[in-house]
């Protein structure tokens, strides 16, 4: 691969994973299990509190009591833009994630976390190896998430 | 074209637009209807509640009394990095956005949306040929602009 | 240089950017003074409220009774992906900076602002000159940020 086959490569994978965390929110705000379901590597994980899913059981998501309930009273999972560290075949991304929800006449913040992706390049493209989300209440469990 | 002027020339577009819709929150905010305008494609069409508004009018949008009255108030219109689809010369993107106004010592979330961009290149680079917004307020009409 | 190159130089030039600004959320949650400063070019400049904070005295924000308060509370610095725009090895970005602070069994936004950076290529890669964040409390002072 030439130097500049190279750049381009990296630059490709940056975009690729900016687009694959990006799609998250409108996924889980549209009820879309199969979207969210296709993001994830095979045998990938998804940890919240004390919940752990792994593909391809991550696309049940939206069907979970909770989910629903976010969704029928109007809901928007807004995930920042991550900060990506990229080495070969496989990456970790931070950011947060926060889940606004409709309460009267304005949305308030129930959900607000910090976000570890790990990343793998797969033969489909970058998918997603393990998520782990916690809530910022604090405490250091959820803040160690950021320590790339 | 060569296949790495072409992967550039993705690349290209993918930033293209990321730097379209990221500019404008702080147009909105600045209330810089020429900047708003610009964003737009001749006759392109912007769609929020019962409101269309159609370019070049788009720019009148600052002037409006509710624009108004949430610059004064002190307001942040705050838009999710998009998921974008690209085929030729169009492009879909969906993407949450968030205005934030400030009550009393705090800010509140006083529209939280779904958001689909049509977006079309043009001899000028890429525009808006068309943003839907409808708040997420529990029902399908909102989640279906996700649907990509 | 040739002109794929320069494409490509352009591309990275706003990765690295992207980068840079997605990073500081993550930082500042995780009380990473170090990490904060490794953001800022020689003598670079972080001004916010009263505050005016000078490189490499920035890393010391983790230490400020404040920052302590919000992240013992538990804190969310949530950066939008920024408008960037630049030139040569200089650049600017504008971008809205949201503090999501724990309070009861919600988040609340406590501080949202304006930002405005001006960054410079280094030998070590893009870092911020300086970086203006202003509350949009309404007044025309913090959106004049906004003003590109």
């Amino acid at each position: 691969m030439s130097d500049l086959e190279r750049r381009i490569r990296a630059l490709e994978d940056r975009a690729s994973i900016a687009e694959l965390i990006a799609s998250y929110g409108p996924y889980a705000d549209a009820g879309n299990g199969e979207g969210i379901g296709s993001l994830w590597a095979d045998g990938g994980t998804y940890t919240f509190d004390a919940t752990r899913l792994q593909h391809p059981d991550i696309a049940g998501l939206v069907e979970l009591e909770s989910h629903r309930g976010l969704m029928a009273a109007g809901c928007a999972h807004v995930l920042s833009a991550p900060s990506v560290r990229i080495q070969g075949d496989t990456a970790v991304a931070a950011n947060h994630s926060i889940v606004l929800v409709r309460r009267s006449e304005t949305w308030v913040a129930e959900r607000v976390s910090a976000n570890r992706w790990n990343l793998v390049r797969t033969e489909a493209g970058w998918r997603v190896a393990s998520r782990d989300n916690r809530l910022l209440t604090g405490g250091e469990w959820a803040r160690e998430l950021f320590a790339l």
